[in-house]
This record gives C-alpha cells, sequence and structure tokens, in this order.
C-alpha cells in the first residue's frame, strides 16, 4: 500500500545531545533531498540504502542554514514501517528540533498521528496487532522483566502461539463442513473424540495464557499499592524506605493529568506503583486528604495493601477498622517502630492479620524493610516463575479476548458433549476463531485499530 | 591521539519512540560486535563506514535477547568525535535504554563523563573551543535567533575572525621582532604609523565584536524579566498573557535546583525569562514571598522590569516605592485595567515614568498585549538587527577575555603613541594574541578545559 509521507520527532523531547526525526513514505527521500545539502556530492535520492550522510539542512526558500545534521537513508522494505524511512539526527534541542521538523512540514511531509509510524508497520503487514501493542509495552515497561515481556511478544512469540490454536480451529471446522456437506465422505472419522481432543487442547492453551494474565498485567502495569495506618505510624518512612532502597523509576509522568501523585518503585523485580505519594508526604494521612468515601475507593483499586501499625501504642479502634477496610484483598501488616516499647497486643494483631503476612519492622533503624521486600516478591511471584521463557499475557485487551475465547470454545465442547447438531459447535468453534484474530489483528476494526495506535506516543 | 571507548545515552531521557546510546574510541567497533546479533551474516568489524545494520542486543553471558535495535557503524576520522563511533537505536523507553548502555559498560566501554564526546572531538581537532561551547548552546537554545547564534558559532565563523586576529597580532609581533633583532633590517619600515594601523584595526573589530555581547548574552540566556505590582494589580494576569500568547518554551529545566521558579516566553524573538512565576502565581506578590532584601537583587539582577499599575485606583506610596526600587534599569510600566473607572493620576505617572515605555492595558479584555509585545522588542533590538549575518558574542567566558583583550591592545596602543621602546608593546600585542586564542582553546589550560565540558549535557 502507499501512503502519503509523515514526519514527527521521535526521541524524547528535552535536552540531550542527539535527537531523530524520522521521515516515512513514498515521497521521503525526495522531501530530504529538498532540504539536505550534503558534504559530498551525491544527492540521497541516488545513495545506497542503509547508509548515513553528514551534511546541512538547508531552507532553501529562505536561503538560511537550519541545522547540522546526519541523515539516514532506508529504503523499503527493509525498514520499521516497510516504507521508505529518513532518520534526521540533529541537535537535541528544543528549538532545533522544532525547527527541522517545521522544515519537512514545510517541504511536502505531514505532521504524524501518535503512532502512526508502528500504524504503517502493521497496515503493510511487517508485524501483527499484538506486536505492534508490544512496541508501545516496551517503551513503557518499568522493569527488567516487564521489558522482557515486551520484548517476547514483540518478537512475535504469541503471536506465534496464536496462531497455531488458530490454524487448529480452522481445521476442525474444515473437517465440520466435510462432515456436513458430504456425511458419506467422513475421512478421517471426524468423531466426537476427535473433536473433543482438538477443542479441549485449545482450550488448555487458553488456560495456561490466562494464568500468566495477572502476572503479566502486573508486570505491564504496575501493582497498585496503597500504604494504610494512623498518623506517625511511619507511613512515609515506610514509602521513603521503598524508595531509597529501589531507586524510583518514575515519578510522575509528564503529559498525564491525575488525581494522586504516583511512584514506581522496583521491589525484586516487582514494579510496585505507589499511590498518593505525596498525599503520604504532605499530610501522612490518606484518609484525611481524599475524603473516607474515595479513600475506600483507592483500597478497593489497589492490588496491594501496606497496613502499618504502630509497635509502641495501643491497638485503637481506628486501626481495626482499617482491617475492615482491607478485608478481602492481598494485605501485608507492617507493625512498625520495634524501637519503642511494646504495647501493641500482638495475639490480637495476629487475629486481626488472619492469613495475611505479618512483619515487623523499625524503619528508623532500617529494620525490616528486606523482610518486607521478601514478603511482596513471595505474594506476588507465589513461589514458582523466574521463567524468563514463559510467554505472558499482559495486555488487558488481550486478556479480555481470551476470557470470551474460552467461554466459546467451552460452549462448543459442551455442544459436542451433549451430541447437539454438530453445526452448533461449528459457530462457536468459528466465533473462538474470530476472538483469537482480534488479539492479531486480523479480524478487527478499522475504528479499533485507529482507537489503539491513537494512544501511543508521538513518533513511534 | 587514541582513548578508551566511552559510551552514554544520548538523548534525552524519557518516553519516546527511539533512543541512541553512543560509543566512542579505539574499540567501539568491537564492543558493539561483542553485543550485537545481526539480521544479516557480516560481522560490525566487516561492515563499511556509515552504514546501519538492524538486528539484536544479545548478553551472551546471560545467554539473554536484550534489545531490537539498528547499529550505525561510523569509523574514524570522519565522525563527531574523530573516532570510531557507533550508534545504537533502541526503543525509547527507560528500561531499555538504561539496559542497552549497561550490556555495553559490561562489555568493555567506560560510562562517558558530561560533554566527554564533543571533548575528543576538541582535543582531536576537529573542532576548537569556542566551537564546542556552541554546541551546547545550540542545544539548549531558546529561541530561532538563539540557534542561528550557536550554529553560526559552531560553524566557526567567531573563531574565523578570532585566527585572523591573532595572525595580525603575529604577523605585527614577528614585524616588531624583527625590529629589535636586526634594527638594520627593517624592511617594511616598521614605522608607528603601521604599528598604529595594525593594532587599532585590531582594537576596532574586538569593538565590534563586544558591541554585539550583550544582545548575545541575552539570545543566548534570555532577558531576565520580573514582574512587580501591588497585590491584585494583575501580575499573574499578565504573565499567564505572556505564557499563552507566546507558547512557552521551557518551564523549568529538570535537573537543575534553584530558589525561584522561571518560565521562558518567546516575545518576537526575544528569549524573555520570566523570575518566579510560581511565587507570582502562588502569592500574586514577589515581596511577599521573598522578602523586601531579596526582592532588592532579584530587581538588581534583572534585565527588564515589567511595573505594573492599577488604572482603575489611586497611586499608592507602594507604587511610589516600586518607582525608586526600579530606577536606573530597563523599565516598561503598564497602566493595567483600563476597563475600570480612571482613577490613577496618569500625569504623575508619567512623570514618575520618566523616560520609560508606559503603556495601557486591560488584560481582562486582552486589550494591549500586543503593543507591550513591541515595546519589548523595541527595547531590546533598539531599531537595528534582523542581521542574520551578524557573528554574535554570546558567552560571558568570551565577552570577559575580549574585554581584557580590549585593554591589553589599547595598552600597546598607548605605549606606542608616547613613543615607549617598542618591545613594551610587544608584550602587550603577545598578551592580546594569548587572550583571544583562549576563546578558541589554543591557549587555555587543561582544568580549565575540564571544568567547561562538565557544564555539558551527558552523552554530547
Amino acid at each position: 500500500m502507499e501512503y502519503d509521507t509523515i514526519a514527527a520527532i521521535s526521541t524524547p523531547m528535552g535536552e540531550g545531545a542527539i535527537a531523530i526525526v524520522r521521515l516515512s513514505g513514498e515521497e521521503a527521500v525526495e522531501i530530504a533531498d529538498r532540504v539536505f545539502q550534503p558534504k559530498g556530492k551525491k544527492r540521497l535520492v541516488e545513495v545506497d540504502s542503509h547508509t548515513i550522510h553528514y551534511g546541512h539542512l538547508v531552507d532553501r526558500k529562505e536561503n538560511q542554514t537550519v541545522e547540522e545534521v546526519m541523515v539516514s537513508v532506508m529504503r523499503a522494505p527493509k525498514t520499521f514501517t516497510r516504507e521508505d524511512v529518513i532518520e534526521i539526527n540533529c541537535h537535541g534541542g528544543l528549538v532545533s528540533v522544532n525547527r527541522v521538523l517545521k522544515l519537512l512540514l514545510n517541504n511536502g511531509a505531514r505532521l504524524a498521528e501518535p503512532g502512526e509510524f508502528t500504524k504503517r508497520a502493521f497496515l503493510n503487514g511487517r508485524i501483527d496487532l499484538s506486536q505492534a501493542e508490544a512496541v508501545m509495552d516496551l517503551i513503557r515497561s518499568k522493569t527488567d522483566r516487564a521489558m522482557n515481556v515486551a520484548l517476547n511478544q514483540m518478537e512475535g512469540r504469541l503471536s506465534t502461539l496464536i496462531q497455531k490454536l488458530r490454524q487448529t480451529l480452522l481445521e476442525t471446522v474444515a473437517h465440520v463442513e466435510v462432515n456436513i456437506d458430504y456425511p458419506e465422505y467422513d475421512a478421517e472419522e471426524m468423531t466426537h473424540e476427535m473433536l473433543l481432543n482438538q477443542t479441549s487442547y485449545v482450550r488448555d492453551e487458553i488456560n495456561k495464557l490466562l494464568v500468566t494474565a495477572q502476572q503479566g498485567k502486573i508486570l505491564r502495569e504496575g501493582l497498585s499499592t496503597v500504604i494504610i495506618g494512623r498518623p506517625n505510624v511511619g507511613k512515609s518512612s515506610l514509602l521513603n524506605s521503598l524508595v531509597h532502597e529501589n531507586k524510583a523509576i518514575v515519578t510522575d509522568i509528564p503529559g498525564t493529568t491525575r488525581d494522586v501523585i504516583e511512584e514506581y518503585v522496583n521491589v525484586r523485580g516487582v514494579p510496585l506503583r505507589l499511590v498518593d505519594t505525596a498525599g503520604i508526604r504532605e499530610t501522612e494521612d490518606i484518609v484525611e486528604r481524599i475524603g473516607v468515601e474515595r479513600s475506600r475507593q483507592y483500597l478497593k483499586q489497589a492490588d496491594l495493601i501496606l497496613l502499618v501499625l504502630n509497635y509502641g501504642d495501643d491497638l485503637t479502634e481506628e486501626d481495626e477498622r482499617l482491617f475492615e477496610a482491607a478485608s478481602g484483598m492481598d494485605v501485608i501488616v507492617i507493625v512498625n517502630k520495634t524501637d519503642l516499647e511494646q504495647k501493641i497486643n500482638l495475639e490480637r494483631v495476629k487475629e486481626l492479620a488472619e492469613n495475611h503476612t505479618l512483619i515487623t519492622t523499625s524503619l528508623l533503624h532500617e529494620e525490616g524493610i528486606d523482610r518486607l521486600e521478601e514478603a511482596i516478591a513471595a505474594l506476588f511471584f507465589q513461589g514458582d516463575l523466574e521463567a524468563q521463557d514463559l510467554t505472558y499475557v499482559s495486555n488487558s485487551r488481550h486478556i479480555a479476548l481470551l476470557e470470551q475465547a474460552k467461554g466459546t470454545i467451552e460452549e462448543a465442547m459442551n455442544s459436542i458433549d451433549m451430541g447437539l447438531p454438530i453445526d452448533m459447535a461449528q459457530i462457536d468453534i468459528t466465533r473462538t476463531w474470530e476472538l483469537l484474530g482480534e488479539i492479531i489483528g486480523d479480524t478487527v476494526s478499522e475504528s479499533l485499530i485507529d482507537q489503539l495506535f491513537s494512544q501511543f506516543c508521538l513518533g513511534k
């Protein structure tokens, strides 16, 4: 397919040594030639693919030098988009990149929409939809593990598995068709047995993927963690210990507005997303800050609650209410300030904690953080894992589709089991095939594609 | 010269489509080969210079894929540093760039110091010191004009002029030497006339450069602007109008700590650095916020003061004190709220304003901002300019050296004028030659070089 030529700044905004402005499309090389004054003699249209050229960008209308640049020429089809791609490396300043971009836009390129380069890679068939989504996950990944998951998915590991399942379903349907149309020609004896075998194989594989989903999603999005406790139990010390021991990855993401400030820390490979860190730092009390009702909502959305108690103080009604508010959730109970004389009733704490992990700390003396980190890792990884090779499903869209597909394939198995007419099962098997197809973008609407790519960052 | 191989992230930190990790040094290509798994067959040591190669970075010890990358190979001497340079384009995420960098450091590269790539370009003789400094100015430039100044300097325009002056001085000294050593051999008749001609030519050129210095410095650093006025005269409206009409360029620069928050806006090519914008937004009163004494200091450091009065209110003693505080400085007086009924005594305002520009505005109705912007541009450009081709001096170090050089060359002229022994003039001429040499780094100490480059950003 042929599209117009798009341009965008492809490196993060800010001051740095180098920035890249990228062009993709039919006219990419011509447009670059219009503004490029090479050091050597060759015009860009004459040079070999995958070569780099030093020179200047010039505004020929204004007769002005715009920048000193290195231009990379990459011709279709061996490029990111499968179109001709030009990458212009200029100085990494705000004025510099903006004027390079403006020059290209004034010379025939169109400003790319967010994600449009990756969208073209998808539309031109270089990658499927799940691989395209992995590109963005990779960029946004907060830990090594999350990046490995994204990298695997980008390399097509999930796609390959999905394609294999769809192939099995397709073959099954084909056999069923033969069975319906030519009942006398049941070449491979399409028995219940065989149908059940094939559908249950698909169901089992879907189940295996779904088992990875929760971990995958947390690796991708972070384990949403809320610290609760009465004033002065040491919530902000806990927060600071976690942040300092584990270098914060991101403090707030520019360009997104949010009610609460979040901080990411990497605890033994588990990305914790610490919610409302500003609130904790400023008021020491999430409840005071955001009101009781909203606090409860926060708690319900959390993946993990760190409930902090004071070793040197009696348990209060408020403490007990916190246990109630957190009931039914993943909680780690932290009894802090063991440096003080014990006043807390530990027996009662153990009762309240039920089967949750209970840790004692003296954050003042930097004691117990290790145990807490172990507890977090244990809760999350539950003994298994370190399996680099596991194919994770981490994307909510994929998880939802897999859950639906699990439903329809089980419907199909039921029909077969109950001896219903075979075309009943056929409908469900076909639907399963379609649902899996949506994951890799084979059976997916244009508006969904537009929506998905619009969430990308500019220049990708 | 041969140095070890350095590595650094060369794009701004943040999330973007692409990031670059750069290597430079003798072993750059070998180190890249240790971790690069090409799609094709050729190892990087075998490929042509200035070519681009697709593949994966792999940690061979851990047997793990680290990233999907494009690797650019550029061999000495046609590179930024004149050494072998490798640029690795990876995905622009925080985890991604950091693990690519880490992999390179684990395989023989050393983390580059700030500015070390540019320092090598200087030490290897590709650029001189003023050109190296211009690289950083270019990245940090806040407006088109500032970038043009930096670009001109980077391309060596200032260097060429300085070299020409030094050549003249050198020839003069040579003649003087001949005159001293072989008085009988005064081939070109080293008359007072000729000595005066040559030295006054140099003095005039230095003066011309110094004339550009103030504008150059403001283009480079921004016109430090303070808004003052009583509460409720409309300071924060003025600030918001300036910021909204002229897209703010930078709101605070990450990684630098400062007492006050600054915002850059580009007013008709003049970069205004609006000081203490947070203070104005929060308390509406810079004096209240930072105390009377420090406010006065702020005012004294400002290049421009915007003094705001209320059209709908009587002049107060406080207003008059603001005029006093700003006396002797560049002031634009803004009488705001012309939408209200006039209460202010405009005759008295005109008296107080003396020869400063006086503007009336109704910021509520968006009236008068145009006139203010014209006044700012007029004040700064003072009728002249738009001269793209002017060689500006913008760097404080250069300005200080030029001022010293002006002093020594004038000393020399005095000696000649007064008929003192010619070797007196010779000392001053030689000193001038040295001072000008410091600008381009010909005569400069190693510690100064280290200090200058340490102010660069990482990866440059």
